[in-house]
């Protein structure tokens, strides 16, 4: 879905991903950590830089998330190079996942001449298996001699595990009269139910800002794009969104207008990957905006929307392409938020479905045709305040079935 | 599964479902309300009774959940029958649904010469639709006609929807030196995560008890039965369990010995109903017993072992009979309970497969042949404390999406 221009304001599109920013570089390589394909992903800002990171909130936490959260602690902030694998998850691997984690980034930091605590890391793929390390540290090596100015593309397809397309997206715009670019590449299909985080997202800018202001932007960005999205509601244990700022532009973003307008730049970046990540969910065949409005506060507005996006029986009915509404209806009301379901009005695609407590029965012909279309918007006004809030899925399909059924094998 | 003596003591299986207690007569007939088969069922208490229920903590409450709550609020827990229809669930029907509750239950009274408010009501099917009341009404007579002491069986049958199985079951058992029955039946295969209730549960005894008592023991019951049950996470709008109990065995459960005993019995029915419900889910190829051990308390070994249960990437890895354990302790990780994952010991089928931090790795080999097996037996140990809870599940299989891709066409 191309942004719109004018929701976007200033910003527009350009190619390049998280190398469109000036002063990055990236490569993808082939290490063998997958069966096959990319799997080595390297980002290196050629100047110092600072960066910001949000986790998974699971309580198991994978080696390469507990490492680098390590790393932003101690480094105050300052990071020059992201490291990240598809093909293992480096998750409850014990000591030894901790070791092997340290050891890729320590590789990766000599050489690039720099400090180890400014390299972060990041592994995806499956839980419970050890980084094979002799590939991993030739694949480093070959990943640094590959580094260039074009390479956001290739970076973006060694970090994809179940994905079908690289997500990849930049923005130009302008901050106090400069040009300056924000790019992001993100990875993620199943065990998407992002609580702080998402599955992977890199974002490069070459604003200069602080790292205070950049990680409560991305904080504040967060809560409304990535955690608004969901496949299967499985909340991972390797969740990480990465943001780096380098100053090459030679502008920064330090007083309100300037902030407000890299806000606003961020967040266009954050939620063009959080829907493409919505739309690759595996097996999709639908993708599906659910919008709560008339809430009395954010959070309630998302649990209900998150409550209807997470139900297997809304999620079948949209794959079959059924007006089965009544389970939309049925999942608002085991949401846990206070409300009532009489005043709750159920729109889909702009068609008013149930309204007043009862069915709006001479919609009904219009509105099962309009459950073949791909786009699916459902709306849910509470009646209850004045907050809403937008969540991004997809349907469950018998792909989605065959995917995860045989993921090891 | 067959009760295990030794664990029920004195309660051994008989025929019969919920006419196998003394004293009632039910039916089951096919009155069109779903496209074919038994839809309607009526059971009667050739006595006064007392009764007890628990309901859909879904805030869209069916309208025959709306008013059963009343009857027994205003007949003050006395009840002689109990009407349930299938393929309709009555429910987001606003106030003509409750009126077609309304008529459907004064039908029965007057057939039955009883007052309306000691009918109970449930219905199960579509969410949305309105009863066919002219059927209905028609399909009450019939049902009453149709009274026997041997329409148990008739009457779960006219209760199902998606489900592939009648759910019934019966015991024998002694109080105070007297023989008593404890009957039951129920349906539900998919909507199922019953919150302070599941789908349709109706359980008859001959005991003697007071309706304050049944009610608490009931409540007790619950929790630790039907909702320790998950299909599909969608709790319904229609969840009910009805107990009745009217005396005709001639003993009454009143001192602390007679009713432990009586608990018992009931405890014994609710959990094989819970267990028939598991291994009958929407699609299910395997039967998923899940306990977690080890917790801080009760609510947070259910919480955990829900979370497991719900998971669509652990299910659809145990449809594909495949050992992706790292998915258990990814759910057990986002699960919002407090805990140490370091300190997780898992089992499968009692073969310990994560244990300290890290994979028991020598064991692999031999939990990848169990993962063939119909019966999953999940344990979690969580070394938090002493208390435990044990769920019952199903996977999710391709024939889940067939359903439930396809419920009204």
């Amino acid at each position: 879905m191309a942004p719109k221009a004018p929701m976007s304001g200033a910003w527009l599109p350009v190619e390049g991903g998280i190398t469109a920013p000036e002063g990055y570089t990236a490569s993808g390589v082939a290490a063998g950590v997958k069966k096959k394909g990319l799997d080595v992903a390297v980002l290196f800002s050629t100047q110092p830089a600072v960066a910001a990171g949000v986790f998974t909130q699971n309580l198991v936490q994978a080696a390469p998330v507990v490492l680098s959260r390590e790393n932003l602690r101690i480094a105050r902030g300052r990071a020059r190079a992201i490291l990240i694998n598809s093909g293992c998850a480096n998750a409850c691997t014990g000591a030894q996942g901790k070791k092997d984690a340290f050891l890729s980034t320590q590789k990766l930091a000599s050489l690039l001449k720099t400090a180890h605590e400014q390299i972060l890391v990041a592994s995806t793929g499956v839980i419970g298996a050890f980084l094979p390390m002799p590939k991993m540290l030739e694949g480093i090596a070959a990943a640094v001699s590959a580094l260039n100015d074009k390479g956001g593309h290739d970076a973006a397809l060694a970090i994809m595990t179940t994905d079908t397309k690289e997500k990849i997206v930049a923005f130009e715009g302008k901050i106090s009269g400069k040009t300056v670019r924000i790019g992001g590449m993100a990875k993620g299909s199943g065990m998407i139910h992002p609580d702080m985080a998402t599955m992977i997202g890199v974002i490069t800018t070459d604003v200069k800002i602080s790292h205070g202001e950049l990680r409560r932007v991305l904080q504040r960005i967060n809560e409304r794009t990535f955690n608004c999205l969901t496949v299967d509601g499985d909340t991972s244990t390797n969740d990480t969104v990465f943001v780096m700022a380098n100053g090459a532009a030679g502008v920064a973003a330090n007083d309100t207008k300037s902030l407000k307008a890299f806000e606003a730049g961020l967040a266009l970046v954050c939620r063009e990957l959080t829907k493409m990540i919505a739309r690759d969910g595996e097996g999709a065949t639908k993708f599906v905006e659910i919008t709560v409005k008339g809430a009395a506060d954010f959070k309630s507005a998302r649990k209900v929307a998150k409550t209807i996006a997470n139900s297997p029986l809304v999620k079948t009915a949209l794959y079959g392409q059924e007006l089965n509404w009544g389970r939309i209806l049925c999942a608002i009301g085991y949401s846990k938020v206070k409300l009532n379901p009489d005043k709750v009005t159920l729109c889909i695609n702009g068609i008013p479905i149930f309204s007043k407590g009862k069915p709006v029965s001479e919609k009904r012909a219009e509105a099962e045709k309009i459950m073949k279309e791909h786009d699916i918007v459902i709306e849910a006004i509470l009646a209850e305040g004045k907050e809403s809030a937008t969540v991004w899925t997809c349907d469950l399909s018998h792909e989605y079935v065959n995917i995860n059924a045989s993921y090891i094998s």
